[in-house]
């Protein structure tokens, strides 16, 4: 069985190293032969939404899924009748537009920020005099780690907040001064099976994935989660890996936004989890059983971003896991992350700290 | 980085799979292009003594290693100034002959089998008369899966194994009427580190490795089985993963044979052990610190040899991790594994023999 992954980043890469122990192969469509998933399987380079490609892709895979969400879900839905594609592409233009992902979360009763749809400078001052200041201006397609984001703090950041964004449609929502950031990490197989890993709990800088820890043993919190992860994964008849990532405030999650894929939270699987995501994503979408989610031990994951640290010096640290995706540096771009497990939460946040020191002194000053 | 690998079966597929997150590319070499490390990476095809082939993997890579001790030692020779090659040959040359293999084990004090070289019939006369009976007669190169052997239990069989082995150099040695079958797997960094995995209990059947399960938790077996390791891996100043099987007879290791590379008796590392036999392969030859060897609870790995078990329903066991090699089915040929892990070795015994009973029931009644 093959299966066509439509991008080939990291994240495409990791499903094709989990996925060959099952017996299963891979193709990748890219713009580029030198992308991560491109070092690890064969790949047919070319635009994404490219008909002709995805047309040949979808002929060479008895399944399509897709490791980014902001692909032209138009040019996947012409090859519907062609081959099956996983997840539904109904979840994917739902989490590809910041409106209608907060209409979904509100459809299904999913606690979530206000918010407001803006498409003019007029729009945007009624939202903001309805939904109050602080709050975010986000494009509502394309974004991702922080981009197409300006936060409002003061009238004055009105004209500056559209002078950079007002070309795009937009969302206007309040800014949760939260407690926390977690995440969930669910998955529905081909039959319904549903599986959820256990909290995780994020820290971002500049908008971007800096230390996730797992798990985060709040039963409250996991509740709440599992509740809007089952209430998403049945809504769509979803198959596959489904993220949602919460604000935490005063012991209630509220969702900020949902992806229709394996998430960065979720890295620590690989080491941390009975199956990873990636292992349970394409175990999913290939109609298979599901694997266990339960936590092995204690873990922290660090992305390892902008540039690479020295490998020798991290890989004599015991139990770390190092992750190179094989990508060119550059700032702000995730090129790899590092994983540890212990037996204990506490020795498990001593040690992350500590490595956060060494290869994120940024992160680690925010945190002390 | 990248590391060329002479042999694509399912060992060289393992290395690259574990390889990759650590950023180093792999280029392999074998006879066919459908091996199983040519489903996951580069492939150079045609013979593996090729000078030409050679030549070209020595070119592109910046370490030579192999995954197969039988291939032709004098053919890597004439690499030797142009690329770095681990394990050594020194140590290939004593594992790939079983008389040097013997002689290497008497050189540095290893308890081994009585053994005698036979190469006409009357020094098999003579070596069953110095050695006695039940012995086995094998093929000194060559060998592997009990392929090359004939065991002698009357004066009557030296005509029948004659006839069948007699046109190749042979060695005879005692037939240890051995209490159980272990291993070790350990490992030397390019400046010397070392690093031992727990003990592996194996149980063989028609001479293939059926069931392993770690850790073998006797210290004393342990300390005699390092002692012997420490002792090969500093004769050849060896870098990269070495493998010992011994007969365990009264307490007492009798070494029985070492193969220069990872070993089937390790796979249960992958998920069973803080750092994977081929991970740690891959670091000691890119000149990388050692990872961890220690064991993540209690592993068993059942070999799927012949034909693959229908997946489904063994995917659907917890915790339940499977390997499909993506071979061709055939009788006898090791296709892929299956490995759990447990919290306790009772438990891990327990569901090893229920799983053996699904997947090898020849085994499993043999144990019974």
């Amino acid at each position: 069985m093959t299966i066509g992954i439509v991008g080939a980043g990291q994240l495409g890469r990791m499903m094709a190293l989990a996925g060959y122990p099952l017996g299963l192969d891979f193709l990748f469509l890219d713009k580029d032969a030198q992308t991560p998933g491109g070092q690890v399987a064969p790949l047919l380079a070319g635009a994404l939404a490219d008909p002709a490609l995805l047309g040949q892709l979808a002929q060479r895979s008895d399944v399509l899924t897709f490791d980014w969400e902001n692909i032209p879900v138009e040019a996947l839905e012409n090859l519907s009748g062609k081959t099956r594609i996983a997840p539904p592409l109904r979840a994917l233009a739902a989490a590809q537009d910041r409106l209608s992902e907060k209409r979904t979360f509100e459809l299904l009763g999913i606690p979530t920020t206000k918010y407001a749809a803006v498409d003019s400078r007029e729009s945007l001052e009624l939202a903001v005099a309805s939904i109050g200041l602080p709050g975010v201006l986000k494009t509502r397609r394309m974004g991702y780690d922080g981009k197409g984001q300006f936060v409002l703090r003061q009238p004055a950041d009105l004209d500056r907040a559209w002078n950079e964004l007002g070309k795009s449609p937009l969302l206007y929502e309040n800014l949760v001064p939260f407690d926390a950031e977690v995440s969930v990490i669910a998955v529905r197989g081909t039959d319904g099976e549903l599986a959820f890993y256990p909290l995780n709990l994020n820290v971002h800088r500049d908008g971007i994935l800096r230390l996730t820890r797992a798990p985060h043993g709040n039963a409250a919190l996991t509740r709440q989660a599992q509740r809007a992860a089952r209430k998403l994964l049945t809504h769509f008849q979803y198959v596959g890996v489904l993220t949602i990532e919460f604000f935490v405030k005063r012991g209630r999650l509220i969702a900020n936004e949902m992806a229709p894929r394996v998430h960065n939270s979720g890295h620590w699987t690989i080491e941390g989890a009975e199956t990873s995501q990636f292992e349970n994503h394409v175990r999913a979408i290939a109609g298979l059983p599901l694997g266990s989610t339960r936590a092995r031990g204690h873990s922290a994951m660090i992305n390892l971003v902008g540039e690479m640290p020295t490998r020798g010096p991290l890989l004599a640290e015991p139990g770390l896991h190092w992750h190179d995706y094989g990508k060119t540096a550059r700032p702000g771009r995730k090129l790899g992350h590092i994983t540890i497990c212990e037996n204990a939460a506490k020795s498990r946040n001593q040690r992350a700290f500590k490595l956060l020191s060494r290869v994120d002194r940024a992160t680690w000053l925010a945190l002390r």
